[in-house]
C-alpha cells in the first residue's frame, strides 16, 4: 500500500498564484462542522494562530511562511517604496513570529521565507519559499512516520494532544508513525488523550483516525494510569513543539506527567518531530517560554461554565519533558536514540 | 475558631418524621444552580446516586441509609404483611447497596441500618439509625480533620475531584483537612484538579473553598505534572471509596496517576477517609470492582459532543493506588502512618 493515502485531511492551502489568499480549516470547529477560514492579511493568520484554528509546530509554520506572503501583498496594495515595503515585511514578520511563543517551528519558517527573499521581497519569490517548506513538510512527514513505524513496539498506543495531518503539511509527526505503521498491515488500537484544556485529542486525533479507519478510543487525561496499568499499551508516542540541545521536549501540557506514567509501567516514550522543531540554542529545557493561555479554557470548557466565580486557573499551554524519560526522538533524518546531546548534534544540523 | 463553620453547604437532609422523605442538593447543576432533589422512595434515590446528584462514598452511604427507611415508608403505604415488608426492605437495600459498586461505604451502611432493625423494621428504628450514620459523619469529619491538619506539610496543597461537605455528612475528609488547617490559621493556594470526565473539582471543590474563603485556582488534570515540577506544592491529599487491608486505595480516576506524579516529584501523598471506607475483607487493592461508566461522560463533556461518530471510550469512574505511593491514611481514629497491613489493623477494627 502507498504510505500516502489520499484521505488525509489538509490544515492549510495556499489559493491562487502570488496575489492570492491562504486557507486554513477552522479547528476550533471540528469535528462537527469543517469549514474553511480565509485569511487574506496577516492580521487573520495571527488571529488564527492565537485562536487555535490552526494548530500543530509544523502548521503554524507553514501558516507563518504563507503569512510573509500576505504581508508582501499587503505592501503591494499599499504601494510602499522597496525600502517601507522590506520595512512592513520585517514588522510583520516579526508579528508573525511572536504569535505563539513555544512552538520554534513558527519563527524558523518565518525567518526562512525572509532570508531567501532578501534582496527580492516579491510575493513570488516568498511564495514560491513558503511553498517548498509546505512541500518539504509533506515529505518530512512520510520520513518520520517510515523510521517511526519501523521501532513502534508491537502493542496498542497511547498518544496526546494532535499530531496528525491536521498539526502538518503531511501525514504527521507521531500520528503519521501511527498510520504509517496501520498502513504496513501492523493491527493496533489507538488510545487518544482527549487532552484538555482544548480537547484535541477527542476533536481532532479521533476524527483523523476514524477518516482512517483506525481503531480509537477516547479518554480523560487522568485516566492514562489506570491504562497503563493494564499493560496493554505497547508505546506511548507523542509529537513536539520545541527539543533544546539535550533532548528535553516541549509538548502540550499533560506530556511530562504522561512520560512520568509511561516510565512507572515500563513502557516506552516516543517522541516524534521534524529537526525543524530543534532549537540548539537552549542547553536543556529549562529556557523554553511556557505559554500561558486563558483562564476560560480551564473554567469554561467549551463555553460552558464550570467553576464557580472566585476560582482562579492554572492553564499552561505546554510542559516540558526531559530527555531521560524519552526512549527515542524520531526525526526525518532517523532515531536519535539514546536521547542524548551527542545524539542530537549526529541528526540535527545547526541553522 | 471553631472548627465547625454554618456556611458548610449540606449534601443532603432528612425532612419531616419517619413518614418523611430524603432531599439531595441536586450536585450535577452546581455551582450554577442550587436545587434540591425530593427523592419519595427508593427508586429515585437510586436514580440520584446513579447519576451522581449525590456522590462522595461517605455521602452515598448516608443517603443509602436514609434510603432504606424509605423502603419501609414503600412497604408500609402498600399495607405489606410483617413478612413481606422485610421481603421489601431487603430486596431494597440490596439494590441501593448495588447502586454504585465501587464505594464500599453505601453497603456498609445500608447493612448498618438493616441491622438494627433485625426484628423491628419499623420506619422510626431505622431512621434513628439512619440519622446516627449521619451524624457519626459529621463528627467523622471533624476528627479526621484534627487529625490531618496536624500533619499538613507547609506549602500549596493539590486535591484531586471533590472530598468535602458535598461529599460527606459534615466538612469533608480530604477537603475537611485542608478547611480545618485553614480555619487553624495556616495559608496556602489549594489547587484543585478539575478531574475530568466531570469536573468535581471545578464544580464543587472550587465552589466550597470559595464559600470558604480560601484560595483555589483549577488546573486540567493534566497540568499537574507541570505544577508540581514548580516546587510550589507542599502535599496533595485526596478520599477514597474504598481501602483494602494492606492500605491499597480506590479513589476517583486520576488519584493513582497523580500518586505516581507526586512520588516523582518528592511530594508527600495522603489520603483522608472514614474506617467505613476501609474494606478488610479485599488483602489487596487488586479484587476491587471498578466502576465502568457511560461514553457519554468522556466523548460529549457537558453535554456537548467533542468526539467523531466511531471514536469509542475509555471511562473507568475509579482507579487503585498502591499502598508503597502514599504517605500516609488520615481516618478518625488517627494516622496510618506507614501504610502497612498492620498499621491498618492497629487502627480499623473488622466489622
Amino acid at each position: 500500500m502507498a504510505a500516502e493515502a489520499t484521505n488525509v485531511p489538509e490544515a492549510l492551502r495556499w489559493v491562487g498564484d502570488a496575489g492570492g489568499h491562504l486557507e486554513l480549516l477552522d479547528q476550533t470547529r471540528l469535528p462537527l462542522e469543517q469549514e474553511w477560514l480565509a485569511c487574506q492579511d496577516v492580521d487573520l493568520v495571527i488571529g488564527a494562530i492565537k485562536r487555535l484554528s490552526v494548530r500543530g509546530a509544523p502548521a503554524i509554520g507553514i501558516a507563518g511562511a504563507y503569512g510573509v506572503v500576505l504581508a508582501a501583498g499587503e505592501a503591494a496594495r499599499q504601494r510602499l517604496s522597496p525600502a517601507a515595503a522590506k520595512a512592513h515585511l520585517l514588522v510583520r514578520a516579526e508579528q508573525l513570529a511572536d504569535a505563539r511563543p513555544t512552538a520554534v517551528n513558527l519563527r524558523w519558517a518565518v525567518e526562512r521565507v525572509l532570508a531567501v527573499g532578501a534582496g527580492d521581497y516579491s510575493a513570488e519569490t516568498l511564495l514560491a519559499e513558503a511553498r517548498a517548506i509546505h512541500e518539504e513538510d509533506r515529505r518530512l512527514c512520510v520520513a518520520i512516520g517510515t523510521h517511526g513505524a519501523a521501532i513502534l513496539p508491537a502493542g496498542d498506543v497511547l498518544t496526546h494532544c494532535n499530531t496528525g495531518a491536521l498539526a502538518t503539511g503531511g501525514i504527521g509527526t507521531a500520528l503519521g508513525v501511527i498510520t504509517t505503521a496501520w498502513r504496513q498491515g501492523k493491527r493496533f488500537r489507538v488510545f487518544a488523550d482527549e487532552t484538555r484544556p482544548l480537547f484535541q485529542g477527542s476533536r481532532l486525533t479521533a476524527w483523523e483516525l476514524v477518516q482512517e479507519g483506525i481503531p480509537v478510543t477516547v479518554l480523560a487525561d487522568g485516566a492514562a494510569a489506570h491504562l497503563l496499568s493494564t499493560g496493554r499499551i505497547g508505546a506511548c508516542i507523542v509529537g513536539a513543539d520545541r527539543i533544546t540541545a539535550n533532548g528535553d521536549v516541549a509538548n502540550k501540557i499533560g506530556t511530562y506527567g504522561l512520560a512520568l506514567l509511561a516510565a512507572a509501567h515500563g513502557v516506552p516514550f516516543f517522541v516524534a518531530a521534524p529537526s525543524s522543531t530543534f532549537d540548539l540554542t537552549l542547553a536543556t529545557g529549562a529556557g523554553i517560554p511556557i505559554e500561558q493561555r486563558s483562564a476560560a479554557e480551564v473554567l469554561e470548557p467549551l463555553g460552558v461554565r464550570v467553576a464557580p466565580e472566585g476560582a482562579e486557573a492554572f492553564n499552561p499551554a505546554f510542559d516540558v519533558t526531559p530527555a531521560r524519560l524519552i526512549r527515542a526522538i524520531i526525526t526525518e533524518h532517523g532515531v536519535i536514540d539514546p536521547v542524548t546531546p551527542a545524539q542530537v548534534a549526529r541528526l540535527v544540523r545547526p541553522r
